[in-house]
């Protein structure tokens, strides 16, 4: 779409060129990697590579790294079963395996009491609020940590981890689960033995290749520092939407967060209705997390934090990557600016008087 | 690979053009498919029209079409705490949740007693046999025979049928289940509201758009009877290999079968040897399913059908399709004519009578 400002990273990150090179090149390679012939045994190469190319870039040599339909699949296969406590503020793919009651505050910080039996995510996908992580936790969700932060699997003092590709550049619809060396899951898609019998069903072939590239080069910028830029450019914006936007609460701002996330909450108007006026103004961002489809609803991430549902209902999330650049974020700034401006005189014409809210 | 004959079409199929140049135009489209704005509804259509695709080639209008990772998480969410029934020449990804004690005849068929809670493959991936299925079966495995044989959901009499994108020259990693409408399963993938509920997470888009226009040519290429050459090919090649290797017993021969696939027993000599002597001869054959990464065994088809731990021992499957061309065949008879008469040597100079089988 030419012309549109694409602030819904969190959601998909756009492919990267070396993902799409990779999956192009394997397009030509024929067979089963569970067959024994040489086209079988190129299937398998190109799996390994790309499982060496993840546990690289994750930081997780040593642990096993399952590959799956996603970190949905990955958290079904970590959680599923386990009797885990986890936070009301973590995704709905590991918050349906677990009882979701750990406290959290307003700063969307999680207080965890027992780390053998709890999930809890490196980053929020809605808020980009980083958890300190204490040592033997069973489960992390680090899917939208991976490839924004530095982080090693092997420091995080966790027994297993969810990471997806299409956060981090790779295409959508492939995962992985690392595991500690010497711990195991459950197969929950039974049949052939693949996976050394963790998840069975012919690989996804293109999604793995795309993967390891993906995750390689989302590993070098991140050391290369693209991501302080990324840093910059939110900072700006949300000095820029403070100084213009008058009443607006701006999400776990003084809690460390991912360097792409700005979360908002715009008292008064619906973040559903955010969302389609900046579409109009080709600006594509979100209300929350996107994950279920047509799903609109207040914000589970910001009633978990102690807002109220309209509070939560108001919520909007801009989340950018090192490509975005400087310029389309200070448009965005501008036209965020002039649209709740907009959206406030038609609230007093209504004759709501705006309410003050706290600032947090 | 150059100058080689892939003859493990069944395994895995080469990936269509029309597959292939669908993808690489979808690199293109970045977002989430559950995002209101302007990129998730892209991504949404794209969904759709593959979703339409698929329906319309496997003749499932106004059935539900729920994509999944492939056939064998399709097979989980049809058969998981259903209570089924099958036979031991199932998949693994079906016999997994069933109870495999329905009897088979040497010629691979089933025998079914009560519909309504049997699970039963359309075609069977080793041999090529095609069931004739009874009036309301539960769930039908239709992995093999979609895009080889004329068949229409719509008209199979089955509630589920499971399908697989790679088995008809779409990318590996995606497939679906097909439910008559009115009729539901519950998600093994809980999270996001993806799929009407029933499979979370971030759908595979390239991987669907390769099934749609995977399964779009595969119809088209049926309904224009090029399947009808592979089958002449097929005859053929059974024919020469009567002729040529004297002992061997082909499998199913009497029963109808998939058009391009031959399965057959060569007594005394080790499937894996042979799929072994016939790669380093430049073509790729199978000596079973290729499901297990690394797994060689006797085959449980065949053992299923009556045949002895020897003789399923020795089993080798020869598939191939449209565009493997009846010269490939043709070469691979004559090598595979020249391999068997090797090996009947070196059974002679071991010592070793050569059984004389029954010819099934």
């Amino acid at each position: 779409m030419s012309g549109r400002v694409y602030l819904d990273w969190n959601a998909s990150a756009p492919l990267r060129p070396e993902a799409r090179d990779a999956m192009i090149a394997a397009m030509d390679v024929t067979g089963n990697a569970s067959s024994i012939h040489g086209e079988g045994r190129a299937v398998r190469g190109l799996i390994e590579k790309a499982r060496a190319q993840v546990s690289d870039a994750l930081g997780a040599a040593g642990a096993d790294i399952v590959f799956t339909s996603g970190a949905t699949e990955a958290a079904a296969l970590a959680c599923a079963g386990r009797d885990l406590h986890c936070a009301a503020v973590e995704h709905d793919a590991v918050s349906a395996w677990c009882h979701a009651d750990l406290p959290v505050d307003a700063q969307g910080h999680v207080s965890v009491s027992d780390p053998a039996h709890t999930a809890l995510q490196l980053a929020n996908s809605e808020t980009g609020v980083v958890q300190k992580l204490p040592e033997g936790i069973a489960v992390c969700d680090a899917t939208q940590a991976f490839g924004k932060l530095p982080m090693a699997f092997n420091w995080l003092g966790a027994d297993m981890a969810m990471v997806s590709a299409h956060k981090l550049g790779g295409p959508k619809g492939i995962g992985a689960l690392a595991l500690r060396q010497g711990l195991d899951v459950t197969a929950g898609i039974k049949g052939g033995g693949q996976e050394m019998g963790r998840r069975a069903g012919t690989e996804n072939v293109l999604g793995i290749v795309g993967f390891g590239a993906a995750a390689e080069a989302a590993a070098r910028d991140l050391a290369n520092g693209l991501w302080q830029e990324v840093a910059e450019w939110r900072l700006m914006l949300e000095q820029a939407l403070e100084a213009e936007c008058e009443g607006i609460i701006l999400l776990g701002k003084d809690h460390q967060r991912l360097p792409n996330t700005l979360s908002l909450i715009a008292p008064g108007w619906k973040g559903e209705t955010q969302v389609m006026a900046m579409d109009l103004a080709g600006f594509a961002v979100s209300a929350g997390s996107a994950c279920s489809s047509g799903k609109v609803s207040a914000s589970r991430v910001l009633l978990a934090m102690g807002y109220d549902a309209a509070q939560a209902g108001s919520a909007l999330r801009v989340s950018f990557g090192p490509e975005t650049g400087r310029e389309n974020v200070l448009s965005f700034a501008k036209a965020y600016a002039k649209a709740y401006g907009r959206a406030q005189n038609r609230q007093k014409q209504a004759g709501l008087a705006l309410p003050k809210n706290k600032t947090g």
